[in-house]
């Protein structure tokens, strides 16, 4: 059913359908959330046994003391086979990869980088690919960062518009990007797009990359999508500098107590060390060392995160098949992706109602993710995207969760057909 | 025998004494380090029953998830005994309390505190009881922040001093303390210094104390220096956001691998988190229940401090016992601590000989804190303080040390006296 060719009348009567159906839903009183990306209680309990730090006795002893300010080898040398990149080009933080995020703008901004001018004693610009992940965004926001919207589409990044936009502009200093299984429509930059953003010229020399590649592990199906390796484009290009990229384990292990990395050019690693010894003496590196001990190397983490998939593929599974049934192909007021990897379904309804599908998903007790929230600023100007994060919620609040999801959307749109 | 009181033969003879001495020690190739506050191998066996986590079973399982930005209320009640403050007036971070020190800074410079305007948009002061903390300096002059030396006595920083310069200068800002078993000198404010740091007025509207309170519960005798309340005593005389206090347990559990934390007024926590909501979603909530499992509560906390209390008690009596050996009181070339608490002892010895002394003793073998690293820009004006971490040093390793290190400053200092 296509909704934007039926008559009025007939979008009344699917109008009055739907809300004797929501209203029903209200009055059962759900609270049922799938506003954040966190996994839930069966994907954490695979990293449990990591708890018990089983072969602990082997760890060398000085890694109980200060020192080792950019992590253990053994962590090293796992983030660079998960990242493509070499162990030298490796510092192992803390737990948090959003951490090393924010400190690294805040670096920017206070001393610059590698020799620039501190971004604070200047006007100061992000190209934001939207829609996109909202921290990164208040991060920005927070520090008073200009952000400039870039469209996505399957590719990735506009990169017609990126490479405009930053060939002319020496206040523009950096994009953000989740180049594989982006937050929140899940598809993988393309390598054409990833090679545009290696060797396109830039007119800020101290120009970045923000490279969040928190899904480099996080597949859903057996023929996973292949990011390109932008680290060796940009040395290729002769930008070796040009990346900060950034991972973690909160998605593998334990979300919020995993273990964080910044892979970058040997020339950033040292200009970053130079501020950071100042701020530490050294990470977790006796946690450092239990992840190792756990994750052991690629193919057994690969083994881990088939683990994971074994829990969150059905959820997803889930979702989509109740959108199928509900709108089916080509129905003319919603679009929802399929991702191969990453946390989130992207959903697109008509413009004008994400909004008020919100809204009328709150009162029925689903919460999702603010409206607009994926947007600089939370302004979806067409007001037309929703992000659900399927992994938390038990299987049988998800069913509950796409009969409110799909009832409000029909709702909003029939509605907005209506009106229109 | 008193240095000063003998004829230029009479230093002579021990210098030459001195010199075949010092011959000797340079010619066993000896290689001992005594620069840093580490704690032992042994001190850090103590902790290792902590890493097979016994209990783990009954963490709450949201803590393995995100959230909890401010940490887990077992390890919030654990800091707000150890500190006398409340569990509201507590943010439990990641490892390191120099890093929530070095954010808070950096943090009062970008945004300035509580609304007031930032630090990095006018010149900023802070006042520095010396000697002290090397890495406290470290992060000032790394953020181009102007220090004042603020001599120490027994008692804690002249206030006399203090009080004027605060109460005249809106630019002077904070001031560093370390108010219990301080480094390097091992003094403890006097109740009547901590009203004083209390009740003082100052210019600045923003003043903060960054009340590092690294050795709170490191007593090395049976008579444990007792600190005044700050915070309460802030509280009383309506000045109650006035203190930024840290602490943590890497010399309670694993250095570098232990949990810190911020105690400070419920307005500061309040101006704290609406930050640092920004740079991370939460810290290693997991790290901080298996400290909690381990550290239990205060009273277990003491039988662990008088275990590391065991093993380093005899390290400082090694130390102190040969500086009697070779000295004895009244000897007018040095004088030493004899600290309560803390992890270091520390040399004045004659005005000028500082740098000397452990220039010598690097060519012995014998590696100390650079001498001028206690005070700000690494300036001792005096070249006279020289600061002894024993803790790290195996036994063996520290009689060694003695031997050079009195060698070295009989030597430098009879040198000094033939020359005057």
């Amino acid at each position: 059913m296509n909704y934007s060719q039926l008559s009025k009348e007939e979008l009344q009567q699917i109008y009055d359908l739907q809300k004797a159906e929501y209203d029903n839903l209200v009055a059962q009183g759900y609270s049922v959330d799938i506003a954040r990306g966190k996994p839930c209680n069966e994907q954490l309990d695979i990293s449990m046994p990591m708890l018990t730090a089983e072969g602990i006795e082997n760890m060398p002893k000085n890694y109980r003391n200060y020192g080792m300010l950019d992590g253990i080898p053994e962590m090293k040398k796992i983030f660079a086979q998960m990242l493509g990149v070499d162990q030298t080009e490796v510092i192992v933080g803390g737990s948090s990869s959003l951490n090393l995020m924010y400190d690294t703008i805040q670096r920017a901004l206070q001393f610059g980088i590698m020799g620039s001018e501190p971004w604070n004693s200047q006007p100061v610009k992000f190209l934001c690919p939207v829609p996109g992940y909202d921290r990164h965004f208040a991060i920005c926001e927070h520090f008073g960062i200009e952000m400039i919207n870039i469209p996505m589409d399957g590719e990735g990044p506009n990169m017609d518009l990126v490479e405009q936009l930053v060939a002319n502009d020496d206040t523009i200093k950096a994009i953000w990007c989740v180049p594989k299984y982006s937050n929140p429509t899940g598809i993988t930059y393309s390598d054409k797009v990833v090679e545009r953003l290696a060797t396109m010229k830039t007119k800020a020399k101290d120009f970045r990359i923000f490279w969040d590649n928190a899904y480099v592990v996080h597949d859903l199906t057996d023929t996973p999508d292949v990011l390109a390796n932008i680290m060796e484009l940009c040395a290729k290009a002769g930008n070796q500098d040009r990346v900060y990229q950034f991972a973690s384990t909160s998605k593998v292990t334990l979300a919020g107590s995993g273990v964080a990395c910044i892979a970058t050019s040997k020339n950033n690693v040292k200009d970053i060390l130079s501020h950071m010894t100042m701020q530490t003496i050294s990470y977790n590196k006796v946690w450092q060392y239990i992840h190792y001990l756990f994750l052991k190397d690629m193919t057994n983490i690969k083994e881990i995160m088939k683990q994971q998939r074994d829990i969150i593929k059905p959820k997803f599974d889930t979702l989509i098949q109740a959108f199928e049934n509900a709108f089916g192909d080509d129905n003319g007021i919603v679009k929802w992706t399929n991702p191969n990897g990453g946390y989130f379904i992207s959903v697109d309804v008509l413009d004008g109602c994400a909004k008020k599908v919100c809204d009328l998903c709150k009162k029925a007790g689903l919460t999702l993710t603010a409206a607009g929230a994926p947007f600089p600023y939370g302004r979806d100007v067409n007001d037309r995207t929703l992000r659900i994060a399927p992994t938390f919620t038990s299987d049988s609040d998800l069913v509950v969760a796409t009969q409110i999801l799909t009832c409000c959307i029909k709702l909003a749109c029939a509605e907005k057909l209506i009106n229109d």
